[in-house]
């Protein structure tokens, strides 16, 4: 047997080290030779910075499941084109000396992009004994050809717990008051949809949902905030970072290039959440607070969902069962089966299929209003965040493992 | 027996409620007649919005202890001066019309302000039997005459964990970053100190910690930090939202007075992370972000501290002990006895002993850098975050229970 080279690239996530897991089992299991991990993505074979997986997990892989972040450090780079030879050659080169056949890269969209070139550029050059295949991890849950992604359901799981809690914290003044709270996703607002599903047990959760898949009006904002203000003394609202205003623009961008500077004389860098609890301020008046949840929704594994980790380790031990099958140049994709209750079934898709693209929230899974999720909505989402893990605590924190 | 109430008061806390949990416990145990609970706190009181929480709990008062936020509702209300009769009567009127011999009521310094006018009061009025008594409650730790107070521990175990989950995401790539996290805490840093936790297991944790007690002086953070990129990447560093510099004035008074406006035209109102981070992008010109934890330290109940969920309903219990025991006018304490292992005892104080003041960190508990925490600090902090509870889930989120 051949050896096998895993790295992680991308955004980290709380279930991402879950899949480096189930590659390690499988690859174990099936008796590869060497598992190697690259460090910090692709620009570890890049720089032969390569560790044994084996030798430096002893013991400890199954802490792997509830450690947060990429073990195997991560990286934002983009490959060049194929017909800039340079960097392909020297990937070449590696993979030859450390004998690996199997290639796994576990990341979102644009780590995908990476897979394809380096599976593109060995088949332009016959290279017929590496198999590269792609692991699909990212919080968005933004990735074409699988029904969710790995770590979506940990991250969603963080979104509608804290919602919860928070819908709790806003009710308790007899006030007249807004709570405006930012998730992430740029381009996609399924973790602000996430925020739904602290309703699953018959709380108020968020008055109202603005997604960045849809149009964002302030004129509107307001009116549904103060129409909602009637009804109730607490409105908590969840907002997509990514907001765009009619003409697909961001709703900060003009406001940034008139004003460059903040009162400090910086340039401004605050959040939508910030920027909007200014405007509630100014034009209804009543108490109002943000909150941008920021990067722990990509990193509470603490809150890690069960659903997901499990799925996460099994999307690793599927890569390497493609690989070993000598598929190359695919990525492992989630089915979900038509049954009663939720269950999946694994495939691959070729990545060119994924790669770049963005799966935004489907206009049958936003309300009339475009202000909340319908029914079919919350079925999607909710078997995502079933399940808690046994999470192993020391000291009162969770207990993570590292390799550098 | 006659009737006892009981009312919520000042900012949530995910332990509140289980102090509300014991008082309930001990007075169903004890016999005492009808339990009432005053909707928002004192102005319920005011407002005769009482109701009876013996019908209104049918069985599911123990998720009590894993509801976060004040479940009978709180206020942020200052009663005037006792010679200002009025609120008084009316409160005296009310406590007789239901037959209240026994008051409790669970709160912060303000709160106990509140409580101990109205033994005050009573003092004056010569009433003999109505009993008051405090239950401490804050996640900020400042409560003076107890070792620690009732919140904390969950707010503290929620800032450790997100800490050494943020160590892990912030550490994925090899540049150069630095990371502002800043935790709630005006007066007292005991949240931010809070975040030395997240190294109990070995890790890095915060390379710096800025409490409010030390001076804040921009030039020695750049320098700090600076210091700090030479010898690691990733350079995290928790914050004190009260920071002040020299003068006692908060770090950002001066800036808000000199710059009314922001770049959107609003008044300012961001917290010292953010403007942090834009002083670090400037003067160092490295990657860097802020992230500010807000208000779910004191919301995040799924990750309660399960020593702080034990003793706030203890707490309660013993709150119902001494008003059974006709003391008035006095606060629970939690005393930690001199011992091996962590142990503590109940007892109380005069309430003029605490209300109104602020416990700060003490000097011994500071690094002589100010930017740690001494091995004292630790083990004061470390017992308090120990233990999870077994927290119900259903549907993939914690399970709570409201009564309006």
């Amino acid at each position: 047997m051949k050896n096998l080279l895993v790295a992680q690239s991308g955004g980290p996530t709380a279930a991402i080290n879950a899949t480096l897991y189930g590659v390690i089992k499988a690859a174990t299991e099936n008796n590869v030779n060497k598992i190697y991990g690259a460090k910090f993505g692709i620009k570890g074979v890049l720089n032969e910075d390569l560790i044994d997986l084996k030798e430096r997990l002893n013991g400890e892989i199954k802490l792997l499941k509830q450690t947060p972040a990429s073990i195997l450090g991560s990286c934002r780079f983009k490959l060049k084109n194929l017909d800039s030879e340079e960097e392909y050659k020297k990937i070449l080169h590696i993979f030859r000396k450390y004998d690996i056949k199997y290639f796994i890269y576990i990341g979102g969209n644009d780590s995908m992009d990476t897979a394809s070139k380096i599976a593109e550029y060995f088949k332009l050059k016959n290279v017929k004994d590496i198999f590269v295949i792609g692991a699909p991890k990212t919080i968005d849950n933004d990735i074409e050809k699988t029904d969710h992604c790995p770590g979506f359901g940990s991250a969603a799981k963080f979104v509608a717990t804290i919602f919860s809690e928070l819908e709790r914290d806003c009710s308790v003044y007899n006030v007249k008051a807004v709570t405006l709270v930012e998730t992430m996703g740029r381009d996609a607002g399924w973790l602000t949809a996430a925020s739904c599903l602290s309703r699953v047990n018959g709380f108020d959760g968020p008055s109202l949902i603005y997604l960045c898949e849809k149009e964002f009006s302030e004129e509107k904002f307001l009116t549904d905030i103060e129409e909602k203000l009637k009804e109730k003394n607490s409105v908590l609202v969840a907002l997509s970072e990514g907001l765009k205003t009619k003409n697909g623009q961001h709703i900060l961008e003009n406001l940034q290039k008139e004003n460059k500077k903040d009162m400090f004389g910086h340039k401004q860098n605050a959040g939508v959440a910030k920027h909007l609890e200014e405007v509630v301020r100014e034009n209804i008046g009543c108490k109002v607070r943000s909150v941008e949840l920021n990067t722990p929704q990509r990193a509470a594994a603490h809150i890690a969902s069960k659903t997901d980790i499990l799925e996460a380790s099994i999307v690793g031990e599927k890569a390497v069962e493609f690989a070993l099958k000598e598929k190359t140049n695919v990525m492992v994709t989630i089915l979900r089966k038509e049954a009663e209750n939720y269950e999946v079934d694994y495939s691959f898709t070729e990545i060119k299929n994924v790669a770049n693209r963005v799966k935004k929230i489907p206009e049958e899974f936003i309300s009339e209003t475009g202000t909340n999720l319908t029914k079919k909505a919350v079925s999607y989402l909710k078997p995502l965040i079933k399940g808690e893990p046994q999470i192993k605590f020391k000291n009162g924190i969770p207990l993570f493992v590292k390799i550098f």
